[in-house]
C-alpha cells in the first residue's frame, strides 16, 4: 500500500476544505478539523483522517445537520443541556463546557447533557481538558450503535458498544499535569472494527466476543459480524452497558440503540446520540482539603503503579496505563523535526477530492 | 450440615444482642442489625447473618469503633461530607443521605462521600432506597481490601475488588416501582469467597481469574488465593479499578487498598472505607420532560428487555436482570406463611453466643 506523509496542518486544510464543501457551517469547520488532526497527532488513527468520509457523508445524506449551531440551555443549578439540533456532538460539547465548568466549581458536581448529537469521534476529547485544564474529576457515557446482545441468554443486537470514559487530573511541578489519568472503553468485548479485520485476514476471533446469527457463541469473525458483539466480561458488561443507555439516552431523551437501529431501516446508526458528562470538583467537593490535597493523594496512587511498572520490567514484562501511548505520539507530534504521520495515498486522495 | 429455620424477628433479635454485646451504639446497632436481616430476607446470603461474627470481632479488636456517631457536613450546594468517624458505613450513609436527596432534587445532581468508615456491607442497600423511594439515578463507588493485581503486567495485590453499584428508577402504576433496575458488581472477575470455595471443593478456576505468586495466570485456586485476583475484562477492569480507587478513596482522603495493606500488618482489611455516591435527579436533570417523561423512557428500554427475554425463553435459554432473585425472595419473605430462612446450627450457635 503506498502512502504518503502529512504535516498536521495539511491535515486539518484538507479536512477543513472536504466539510465545508459538504455543507458543515464554518463554527463546526474548524472544531471537527482540528479534532480530527489531533487523533491524528497523538496516533489515534481510528478516530484520524479515516473519519472524515464518513463526516461528509453524514453531511450529504441529512444524516447530520450542517447548518445546525448548538444550543445551551442552563435547565438547573447543576445541570446544563446543550442541544445539538442535529448536528455534531463535538461542538455542542464545546458550547457546554464552560458554564458546566463554572457550575461544578460553584457547587462541587456538574452534569452536562447533550442531545440530538450526531456523535462520530472518540469520546476521552469530552473529558481530557475538564481534567488537564480545569483540574476536574469527568466522566461521559455516550450511548451508540446498536451491535452488542443482551448477555448471558440473548440473541439479537440491542445495546450499543456504549463507551465510557474517565478523566483525572494529575499535579505537574508547576500546577496541572496535561497528562491527566485518562481511559475511554467501550462496554464490548471487542470493536466491530477489530472483528472486520480479523474476517478480512481469515483469524479467529475469542470465544467470548461475539454470537452468530442464532445466538450461538463463535469463533468465526464473519459469523460474529451477522450475528451480535457481545459485552465484556458477560453479565457484568451488560450491567454497563445498560448503565450507558440508561444514562446517555434516558435523560437526554434520545433513542436507545435498539430504537435506531429499528428506524433506521436497519442500517444501524443511530441519527442522535445522547451524552452524558458528569464533573467533580475536587476543591469544593472533597473530605481531604481541597484540589492540592487530592491531587497530592492521586500521585501517591500513580507513585505505586509506577513502582509496580519498574518490578514488571524488571522481570521481562511491562505494565501500562491507558494513554501512555497517546502522550508519547503527542510528545513528538509537537516537537521540531516532526515529520508528519503517514496515511494512505488512497485515502489521501480521497479526502482532497472530497473538497474540490 | 445440620440446619435450623429463623424468621427475620429472630435474625433481627440476634444481631441486636450480639452487635450490643460487642460494644455498638444504640442507633447502629438498629441499623446494622436491620441490614443484616434485610440481606437475609432478600437471600443475599454472603450479607447476611454470615456476616454478624465478622461485625463483632471488627468492634472487640477496636478496628471498627462502636460509640462513634456519624457527623454529617455540609460542604458545598451539590456535595455533602459523611464522616463515619471510624465507625460503620451503614449508618454514615443514612445520615447523609436526608441531605443528599435535598441537593439532587435541588440541584440536579449531587454527591455524597463517606469517608472514615469500616465498610462491611453489600453495595447496594447504598443506591436501592435513592431510586426506588426518591426517583433519583444512583451510582456508589468503594475501595476496598487490596486483592487485585494490575493487568496486564502486575505482580502483586495493587487494588481492591472495588464494587460499584447502580440503580435507576423503575415505575409502577401508581408512581415509583419498588423495584428499581440495580446493579452491585465487583471490578474484579471473581469474588475471593468463590475462589476459596473452589479450593475446599478441589475445583479449577477459570484462566482469567487469578495470578500465582510468580505473578502467572493459574487455574489453581490455592496457588490464586496466594496470589491475587485478576480484574474482570483485562484492561478494561484495571481502568475501572483505578477509576473506583480515585473516586473512593482521593475524594475521601482515606486509604487505597495498597496503603491500607501496607499498615495493617499483612492483613489486607483496610480499617477506613472511602465511598462516593452520586445522584441525578430526572426531574431537573433532563432535556425531555421531567421525572415522568424519564420513567416513560426507561419502561421503553425495560419493555425490550422483556421481549428478548420472551424470545429467549421460547428458544430454550434464559435472560436474567440484576436483582430478579433478590425481588423474587423478598416478595416470598413478605408474604403470609413465610416459615424462615436456613441457616447451619453451627452459625446460628455462635451468633446467639456473641450476645449471651
Amino acid at each position: 500500500m503506498a502512502t504518503v506523509r502529512l504535516s498536521l496542518q495539511e491535515c486539518e486544510a484538507i479536512c477543513k476544505k472536504a466539510l465545508s464543501k459538504a455543507g458543515l457551517n464554518d463554527a463546526a469547520t474548524k472544531i471537527i478539523s482540528e479534532n480530527i488532526t489531533k487523533a491524528e497527532r497523538d496516533g489515534c488513527r481510528s478516530h484520524g483522517l479515516f473519519r472524515l468520509p464518513g463526516y461528509c457523508m453524514a453531511l450529504q445524506s441529512g444524516r447530520a445537520n450542517g447548518k445546525a449551531l448548538p444550543e445551551v440551555k442552563n435547565i438547573a443549578p447543576s445541570c446544563v443541556l446543550s442541544d445539538a439540533r442535529g448536528g455534531f456532538a463535538t461542538p455542542a460539547c464545546l458550547a457546554g463546557q464552560s458554564l458546566l465548568v463554572e457550575k461544578a466549581k460553584t457547587n462541587g458536581v456538574a452534569v452536562l447533557l447533550i442531545r440530538r448529537a450526531f456523535h462520530f469521534a472518540a469520546l476521552w476529547p469530552d473529558v481530557e481538558p475538564l481534567a488537564a485544564k480545569h483540574g476536574l474529576v469527568a466522566m461521559a457515557f455516550l450511548n451508540s450503535q446498536a451491535f452488542v446482545a443482551h448477555w448471558p441468554g440473548g440473541l439479537h443486537r440491542m445495546y450499543g458498544t456504549n463507551p465510557m470514559a474517565f478523566a483525572c487530573p494529575r499535579r505537574s511541578a508547576d500546577g496541572l499535569s496535561d497528562k491527566p489519568f485518562v481511559f475511554d472503553q467501550a462496554t464490548s468485548f471487542m470493536a466491530r472494527g477489530d472483528m472486520t479485520l480479523a474476517a478480512q485476514s481469515g483469524e479467529s476471533i475469542p470465544p467470548d466476543a461475539a454470537i452468530d446469527q442464532h445466538g450461538q457463541k463463535t469463533s468465526d469473525p464473519s459469523a460474529g459480524l451477522k450475528g451480535a458483539l457481545l459485552p465484556m466480561a458477560g453479565h457484568k458488561g451488560t450491567c454497563l452497558a445498560l448503565m450507558v443507555e440508561l444514562l446517555a439516552a434516558s435523560f437526554t431523551g434520545d433513542a436507545y440503540a435498539f430504537e435506531a437501529a429499528a428506524t433506521s431501516g436497519g442500517d444501524t446508526l443511530p441519527t442522535q446520540h445522547g451524552e452524558v458528562i458528569l464533573a467533580i470538583d475536587p476543591e469544593r467537593c472533597s473530605a481531604g482539603g481541597g484540589r492540592e490535597a487530592f491531587l497530592q493523594r492521586v500521585e501517591a496512587l500513580f507513585d505505586m503503579v509506577q513502582a509496580e511498572a519498574k518490578e514488571a520490567e524488571a522481570a521481562g514484562g511491562s505494565l501500562r496505563l491507558p494513554s501512555q501511548r497517546r502522550w508519547a505520539n503527542r510528545k513528538r507530534a509537537m516537537e521540531e523535526g516532526f515529520e508528519g504521520f503517514e496515511v494512505s495515498e488512497a485515502l489521501m486522495s480521497q479526502c482532497v477530492a472530497l473538497g474540490e
